[in-house]
């Protein structure tokens, strides 16, 4: 349920809203506008009797319910969209934003050589797995703190704020402690202990969709961060599980667009786990974006033929600087910039 | 197997590397290239032996082996774009091909007002359905030759070419005497019978992709066609069958970039089937065209809340003509024009 | 709407429903019960007001709404069970039947081996394929009318019916001169066709389901059947495309359980077209029947490593042998018998 | 890789093969069997030379490659079934097990009337959630540790070991000290921190395959568990995501059967979120068991419609009542008890 406030209602009113809330185990959260005040109604059970209640409160202008599941992250609640800012870069609004870097930081060399390539060619993040889930045990799980330091020093030198995956509760502190961004992969999507506990650092969160969770899912899972207090969550579709074989995944570009409208949160999209095959990164990256994601993250690698994990899929990073001026002119086409 | 012909190969050389094939049961399919003639070696079973042996043969430049299941369709055998005229409007190569119209022909009030507004807004063929196949017997499917008619009608008075369906082999004769392209549906991309029947009648046809089709499967139903010696096959993605229920299908552009890449044959995509929702239709157009495809497929209607069949992914004539303009430009982004 | 008569009523108070629903452009499909008869209506738009109407007429003891998109297959309309009877065999009912033989009829020696073992074991019915569909237009497409007459011989000596394909309308007068069983196969499982033709037949069919196919779509596929006032439908699941590629098709036994819950049709199951490898066949015949299937339908083939066809799919005659006495088991802890 | 050695092998052979493994950071995973010993190498790097280097050791009899991706889970490992002790109950062998409990814990009254009941009924295990994991952070999670507390009193009076879910590593100690069997969720089937944490407990271990994971997925897993010294891993069927909407889920019985035959541990089936409608309950479990799971786990309550989460999948008593003499018809079938 939604309690939007009349245009120049008082805080005294607004606490009276909240204190009727908390009387029935519910919370407000609150979406300050330009001209008027909203309060979103969250928890397990809504009373029936609450939306006529709360609508002789004085101050209160109407209630509103909010039809779908997800409430905090909808556009019902909020029309306008969401601009996260990472570092001053603004993710979200008429900026596409490029996010890139290998699948795992391997060496001071491999994460170094790529974060300068990179920014050169105009990519505005960095990239990069220094904690890897992997199906199998027995494989490389990435470097662990190390890798983190060395993400550190890439933005140190390039400016360039990063992005890694947390997989854990036990390493959100740590893994916060060296990155710009929380990512939490597709494996995670549906982890909600891991879910809440970023979203108690109030740091900006990348949320990647599950393999096979649907859209609903996806956004409820962006819910259980928002429900923390942290509005700062990017969506990132990265392609979903299907019959077919050729690709690795099928990108859902229909979920982008779809999400795009149901949600105010940024949503970006990942061609590189969406195809799993390099060549096939470029024509997806500037779908992604003429669908209207807000951005796109790819993996790009100095030696993708010798990569520890995905090489597969990672772009060159001469093909990556060839990649950004059609990104560029694709965003132009929708009025967007790089 | 493809055999290279050397450069100035004389016809008997030639008939002599297909006599040896008729001889194993095989045929010879012609490829001639602006420097020489390639020949494509289809049949049920290639002797081990034959590679060799026809490497002896005078003219005969090199033979090289086909990995792909699909012979005739694939890039390896004939690396340069096929383009399907129809009746002048070029499918494939620089141009990006736009067609409009309503789901089924319900009226002459209905279609000729549906292709005037599509032509206006620049669309360059019509498409309608005059055979609907429907999932419940006790459903509207279509208004048979009397909508055949009306298209033609429409056809002479805007001259676009008209895209229809047919459904079973019964009705081919019929529906080629008024269409310019037929059009197979998803449920029969395996209809082997009547796949064979469309080649032979040697005119356009669009193939839709199956609902839970591979990409390799698709290429092998467009080999059918192009086996009984009719080269112009358009390939349709028109969305996948996966869990997610929020849209009617997938769109899978990951199958637009790879068909592009595997197979010689135009690609266009059909957004309005594959997101079912009139409001994602033109974020999906956008992205099929950024992600390669030659064209798209557009349902669009006068009064699509009234519409017979598909009115809620059906664009009003308002809506088509405002996404025109957006087209143009993603077309013109990556170097092509409508 | 299904229009419940009066115990008692009269043929001319029945007749006079009919000549109603006929002003409507509607048809009245009979269900004589052992107490009183139902009129089942079918057609492409009922008035909203026909309920009514109907109500007041002598004899009429009251209408209902079906709440299912299909009609005469509904147990809704017919809540006991229906019994096809194909040459004295009847299937659905207490009895598991059994059906087995070689995916396709290659030569007299090897289907007449068959039908000898698999009669011997216990089989009550013979399959095999003369004509087959396949995915690519290279591959061996079965022996055609030769096929066919084959089959009949195998009937003649053993006598077990016949389930063999028809893949299209023209070759439905041939096909029901030799079969005893027209099956549709999975790819035609949407040719509205050819499922109207082999309907007009009269003769049984079997139905199989196709690879991505909801339940509902399956049973208003057998709907086109019935409509045509055959209702000798044999349903027949045969596995589903998933993600999983460890198998061939997920056998999807839910869809048995709930399609014998929503109608009347006796429902049979195909492990080997289900699973793709024989040593899942068994342990998947097995729980199909407890699934509550009313058969298997398995293929079988005296030497499956050189079979043209589905090989890897196929039992060993000693296997098939092997696991009669298994089925026979289990129907009878089901309180069946095969 | 596997090293076999010889019968009378002594114990100083073997720990020179276990300490050539430690020099390339390997690991020896020690499988002894009646006749002979028999060490499972695994780590990330098997160099290629080794098999031929531990060839030449005194006392090994000879060394095989492993062909899967999973080694110490692989039949080809340990050919004989593993057998998990629950407190006395033997899941695995000859035994099919029948465990049985509501979704979640609600109160006193409803645990252990429902304990009391699946136990007269014949369940031998009884299952419950104290911790729920929700797609919505706003519905009901459990009741935490009172519902483990509520658990464990149930046990003490009826005997029957429990099964809960666990759903973070912070969790695995509390709930350890209640549970008999830890569960893993499908969600969290490819939290890897949380695999090893179980796995360190030595506790056995229920996993459920996640809702799109492959049949190798689920097997890796399983490895991450053992991985860890902890062989007690049951796997757990219980339904794929696939396009079909009819059913919740779409159990996949193939998965059950092919899992028996990749690896040694028992498998279980989940027909209540296998198919997500109580009324379908019945006919899989059956099947499940005619496909060869060791057992099954089905929700059972007293009053499922006012159950607190998943009452449209929970049998009531009565009907639990009424399966299991079928349940024991069809193990009986199949040469095996309940």
């Amino acid at each position: 349920m939604i309690v939007v406030m009349q245009t120049g209602s008082t805080q005294e009113q607004i606490e009276s809203v909240l204190e009727r809330l908390a009387e029935y185990d519910l919370r407000g959260h609150m979406v300050y506008g330009a001209e008027r005040t909203v309060i979103g109604v969250v928890g397990a059970a809504i009373p029936p009797t609450l939306k006529e209640e709360l609508e002789h409160f004085t101050g209160v202008k109407e209630t509103l319910r909010i039809t779908q599941p997800y409430k905090l992250v909808s556009r019902e609640l909020r029309p306008m969209d969401t601009i996260v800012d990472v570092r001053g870069v603004k993710v979200g609004g008429e900026r596409c934003v490029v996010i890139a870097g290998p699948c795992s930081v391997e060496s001071e060399e491999q994460i170094m050589a790529t974060a300068r390539a990179v920014r050169e060619a105009g990519a505005s993040m960095l990239r990069g797995g220094a904690f890897k889930p992997r199906s199998s045990p027995y494989t490389f799980r990435g470097l662990g703190e190390q890798g983190l330091k060395l993400l550190a020093q890439a933005r140190d030198e390039t400016g360039l704020p990063i992005v890694t995956e947390v997989m854990t509760i036990n390493d959100v502190d740590l893994v916060a402690r060296y990155a710009d961004v929380l990512q939490i992969g597709a494996r995670n999507m549906q982890n909600y202990q891991l879910l809440e506990e970023v979203g108690r650092t109030g740091m900006p969160v990348l949320l990647k969709r599950g393999l096979s969770a649907t859209i609903e899912e996806w956004l409820l899972s962006a819910e259980y961060v928002t429900a923390q207090g942290n509005p700062n969550v990017i969506l990132c579709e990265r392609g979903i599980r299907t019959f077919e074989t050729a690709t690795r995944n099928t990108m859902d570009l229909n979920a982008v667009a779809l999400a795009k409208r149901r949600t105010h949160l940024p949503v970006i999209a990942d061609p590189s786990h969406g195809t799993g095959k390099w060549y096939l990164v470029p024509p997806l990256a500037l779908a992604s974006i003429a669908a209207g994601a807000d951005g796109i993250i790819i993996e790009a690698h100095p030696d993708p033929d010798r990569a520890r994990s995905d090489g597969g899929q990672s772009l060159s990073l001469e093909n990556f600087a060839k990649l950004m001026p059609q990104v560029a002119a694709v965003a132009a086409a929708l009025g967007k910039h790089v």
